[in-house]
């Protein structure tokens, strides 16, 4: 069988290696702390449930509109002008099955075979494939440690930028390193995207994960709402992974375009739970509160718990669910010079997985540090005790 | 804004501008008899919107893996093989957020660029769509009128293909004609296939949705499990058309590809839903009798008042909810040559709205005859009866 030529450019998320490992490693009796997954162990807020399972109940099973129903796109748009001073109205959004699928549809939408896409690394690996899968030039630019978070560095970012560069994906509030640039920094990217005349892709995935301070979107800035896509889920600020409900938002010309691709690609998303979606973004936000209290606690025990264990540094950071611990010492400690080899030695012999920084994109030539990625949204409390308790010991 | 070019490749379903000036129409205070739409106004069966229920407060709310979760893939695997007499197991099935992802996604895995793919017009119009859009050259290959249905002519068919031939799409129980094959053709259809290695997209969207008769699957026939892919949706079935839940059944190779596709495009479908499909599937099957009894009523009421209108000739297929009647006679008399006017005329004098046989793809060359669409899935029997008389009174 011949398989296409073009399967050889599509990339994976490799961390679902890491999971499928976790769960060998529980079949054969041991225990495993879950740092590996982006999921959450928090269940979707039962006013969200019940409103979807009223829609059910009403009849809401036939197809909608490939935009989605326009009441949550209303709704959509008003929250997202809330928060980000923007002037959206409906027609900038289209309903998707997910979050994800704005980042190949931003790229089919506006990259041709041959341009340039700037993406992160690390950063989350779906970038990269969707850019190289179309016939796009995927161009990495990197963080680097700064003094209470990992930075960006600007003039790297527009050494990078030539004739061929067409798109700039950006993730401020980062997966997997937890980054995020300060306003001040966002509008001078925002004055580099029009320079260059770059369209960009903002993936505020999570945007509404936060413990403190205040998130800045790039679509905020003066001429940024028409060269901008955000890419919007339910997916984190509501514990929705699974429900697969999230959103493009955009210019109308390239929102018309995502939403003709939506009947080429799954006619519409799901009807009924996006009357889940309009209970989430217009009901009670306890649901919501309640999620961000747990993360919190559980960012702070294994924050403090990683920063005692010696060879270990980790930010602290006020978003997000990730932590990108350095741990250069520890491995050199250990006399390891492989992400596989470290990994797979602390999941042996503690049971902890996580994820390493090469699940998040190919370490940039000259880089020399060595992180790990943490998620805490799968795991509790008493759990982060535990397995960092037993990484800790292992570790020293 | 420059957008993509290949954006100009994209194609749609121009039948949702039937929608929108139906709607428009109703807006202008009129009656509208809604037979353009390949929706049904037929609820879910509620046993399964409860096991949907259940599932998202038992916290099946998370991700589930890319390719669906396994006890959904092992009853789809299970059911198929019972109708179909194959030996799929869960490894052949990749769940999908409806039966459209099938479409492009077989085409992503298995056409190159300069690649052409055989495919009915009129017919799907997403199929030429996805075709083209990923760079392939569509080849339509066309029905004619048999005895009892429209029927397939396979020496005019294997007549199109050329070395270059690599897809071949067929739609068996066919949206819009209601065309089925006989075993024989189909059988045949199978031994071209294999003869000039071509791979097939088996589209079963209506496969369960039969009044008399028993179905028949290209991928039953000898050599051919290995080459098909089936598109699987519980859309029509059940009722569940705007659920988006569906699957690709093939080969493990190309489902393996099909499912990286999903992480790439969606990560996964909507978790709890697939709880819904199981029950589906392995429970109370009255349900989906009551949906056929339903719509077999339309089909005979529907297919009478047409036949009984001077110029109108209606086949009466025994699977689908799709009428393709000839009106050339009809044109004629009222003097007109053009689809539009015509489907405009009889909306705006009537009510009574439909598709017509450009909404599924440009007329091929030398094509004399005229027909309209008429779906019955979306209208009542007193709507039926009450629109056609209109429709009739209008004609004669």
């Amino acid at each position: 069988m011949k398989l296409a030529d073009r399967l050889s450019r599509l990339g994976t998320e490799t961390a679902f290696a890491v999971s499928g490992e976790a769960a060998a490693h529980v079949a054969a009796g041991n225990k495993v702390y879950p740092f590996h997954l982006g999921d959450m162990n928090i269940t979707t807020p039962r006013n969200i449930i019940e409103a979807t399972y009223q829609a059910m109940k009403d009849g809401k099973t036939g197809y909608c509109p490939n935009y989605g129903i326009p009441p949550l796109r209303e709704a959509l748009a008003e929250d997202i002008n809330k928060s980000h001073g923007t002037s959206y109205t409906m027609d900038n959004v289209a309903v998707q099955p997910g979050g994800k699928p704005s980042i190949g549809k931003f790229v089919l939408a506006l990259m041709n075979p041959g341009d340039e896409a700037l993406y992160p690394n690390p950063g989350y690996p779906i970038y990269e494939s969707q850019i190289e899968f179309n016939g796009g030039v995927a161009v990495p630019y990197t963080y680097h440690e700064g003094e209470d978070n990992f930075e960006l560095d600007l003039d790297a970012i527009e050494a990078l930028i030539t004739p061929k560069t067409r798109l700039l994906i950006v993730n401020d509030l980062q997966n997997p390193t937890g980054a995020e640039s300060s306003p001040e920094q966002l509008e001078a990217i925002a004055k580099l995207a029009i320079k260059h005349d770059l369209f960009v892709l903002s993936d505020e995935a999570y945007f509404d994960m936060r413990y403190a301070g205040k998130s800045t979107s790039l679509a905020s800035f003066e001429g940024m709402e028409e060269r901008t896509v955000i890419l919007y889920t339910f997916s984190k600020k509501y514990a929705m992974t699974g429900w697969r409900l999230g959103a493009s938002i955009g210019p109308k010309e390239v929102i018309d375009m995502i939403a003709k691709l939506n009947v080429n690609d799954e006619s519409c998303s799901n009807h009924f739970i996006q009357y889940g979606g309009i209970e989430a973004l217009t009901g009670d936000q306890s649901g919501h509160e309640e999620i961000l209290t747990v993360l919190k606690e559980r960012r702070d025990m294994t924050v403090a718990i990683l920063n005692s264990i010696s060879g270990v540094k980790c930010y602290r950071p006020d978003a997000t669910f990730y932590l990108f611990p350095n741990v250069t010492e520890l491995m050199q400690a250990k006399g390891l010079t492989d992400y596989e080899l470290f990994r797979k030695a602390v999941l042996q012999e503690t049971g902890v997985s996580f994820c390493t920084r090469k699940h998040f994109g190919s370490p940039i030539p000259g880089e020399k540090q060595f992180y790990i990625r943490f998620a805490y949204s799968g795991i509790d409390l008493d759990q982060i005790e535990e397995g960092l308790g037993k990484f800790k010991a292992w570790a020293e």
